[in-house]
């Protein structure tokens, strides 16, 4: 059930030994919401801690607060899932219909959790947990402020991409003047880049395929590649964000493949084209103009499948 | 002479005639605050142009404005220009004496203007322009508020590097909410890559060069490689940026060769380096993270002689 800002916010404040889940895969925004909330909530006096299937990688580690004692958890949030399957398999299983209340901005959002505050306009997740958390009279402490400006930052890459509002900027200039280590977070997240990172940029480059005369790019990542250039997972979104830089590309397509030999599938798209609605067709989902599915199988037959559809949401 | 801020303001107001001059090899920020400034002007009813050494580059030609029917300028501004051989030969020979007022955020100025107003700690000189505007009562149209944009997003890296402060981002926001096309700015500005600047960006890094352990990288760009990808100079700030970007580098340095086969050399550095200061050494300037000097002749002795001194600066 979908339910208003206000609701939100009586949850939060009336939640007492708090479990939040992020998503799978996880990056800033999930990560940066989800630390930022059990700082809020334990400040508040509530027992929180924070579950993510996959741990919380290298690259986000000063994300991280250490766990409170093991408790027995009363009240489960997640933040910026869309759907139960994103979760993760193992946490799936356990909460996936015990989520209390989902905190999201993806439009896609499937209302798995018994009621969801969900505002697709906004840019990030951080956004509305920043809201959440200033109505609640919390007092956004330097270390609340880092986590919500790690994900503001890494979901819009930098302020840079459609989404950005003038509501996403004034949150920035608010959680700097709190204290926010704006300029080390995006030294961090945007201005470091390994050699094998840069080697990894290179390798897609040099196999990118375009189609229909330039306006779709195809970057494939295999797992032989992130081996050969000691590249992470979670390493890889600018060379994603790159696919819809080329100049002339409406549509950039990365097909990654994961550690079980899947495909997930990253598209980037210009504003005439909704990634989210290309995306859909293959049960994933999203935004506009950043969204995601995943395939089984052999890549060609997919990547096949996949620019076909493509392509029906070019004009 | 210094003035102060509402001593420039009010020689703004009192303004007419105006000639508004830009660096040479322009960027964002002196063409987005120059033709921001002679629109503002034009709307208070000053006749207004704007001139700069090199014309507008391709890549900015959105932000020129047609000049008016030629006058006689009865005062002279400029704007983000922080020395008088930096208008470029032929603007200087003809004005380097006659400049009445120094709109500037460049801590290095040189005061050669008549009156200078400088805040070296402005992101940007389109922040101080906008300042400067909104004191005036100026109404910012949409079309000033995409030149504004232009610069402060430029000239930040997009919000990215540690020049950005509270006010960067309320003033973006407030661009925003007066029309400016933020989403369209972007994409053409940080979201656009030429197939021949993937080339020659791969072309620079394979070329580039690593010192003291990694803390100093250099990276060189001939003309040669200007032509075969067929990128013009206004093209390669991305790749200057990227300079500082590679893991464990403290001080980067772009050496870019001129038509007239003089270098120009780029330096950025992270918290523990004035690039300033460095770049002053060669008589040159700009600011604690980003800075720049030039040199003629032969660029293995440039080179050895910047490095010698590049290693004076870590520590």
């Amino acid at each position: 059930m979908k339910i208003d800002f206000k609701t939100a916010m009586h949850r939060l404040m009336a939640a007492e030994d708090v479990l939040i889940l992020t998503h799978a895969n996880p990056d800033g925004d999930t990560l940066g919401g989800a630390f930022a909330l059990a700082l809020a909530l334990r400040q508040r006096g509530a027992r929180a801690n924070v579950l993510c299937a996959d741990g919380v990688p290298e690259r986000y580690a000063f994300l991280a607060v250490p766990p409170e004692t093991e408790f027995a958890e009363q009240y489960v949030i997640s933040v910026d899932v869309a759907d139960r399957s994103l979760l993760g398999k193992a946490v799936e299983e356990s909460y996936g219909d015990r989520v209390d209340l989902a905190i999201d901005h993806h439009g896609t959002n499937r209302l798995f959790a018994k009621e969801s505050y969900v505002e697709p306009d906004s840019a990030s997740a951080c956004e509305i947990v920043y809201l959440l958390l200033l109505a609640m009279n919390v007092h956004i402490t330097k270390d609340i402020a880092d986590r919500l400006y790690a994900g503001v930052s890494t979901d819009t890459g930098c302020f840079c991409y459609s989404n950005v509002t003038a509501r996403t900027f004034r949150i920035a200039a608010d959680l700097l003047d709190r204290g926010a280590d704006v300029s080390g977070i995006n030294v961090r997240m945007f201005e470091t880049k390994k050699p094998g990172f840069l080697q990894l940029e290179q390798q897609v480059l040099q196999g990118m395929e375009l189609y229909e005369n330039g306006r779709i790019s195809l970057l494939t990542i295999t797992r032989a590649m992130l081996d050969e250039t000691g590249c992470r997972d979670e390493e890889i979104d600018s060379i994603v964000a790159l696919s819809r830089q080329i100049e002339g590309v409406r549509i950039g397509i990365t097909f990654k493949e994961k550690p079980d030999g899947t495909w997930k599938v990253s598209v980037r798209t210009h504003e005439d084209v909704d990634a989210s609605q290309l995306c859909a067709l293959f049960g994933g989902g999203g935004h506009k103009r950043a969204a995601g599915c995943q395939f089984d199988g052999d890549k060609t037959e997919a990547a096949k499948r996949f620019l076909a559809a493509a392509r029906t949401f070019l004009n």
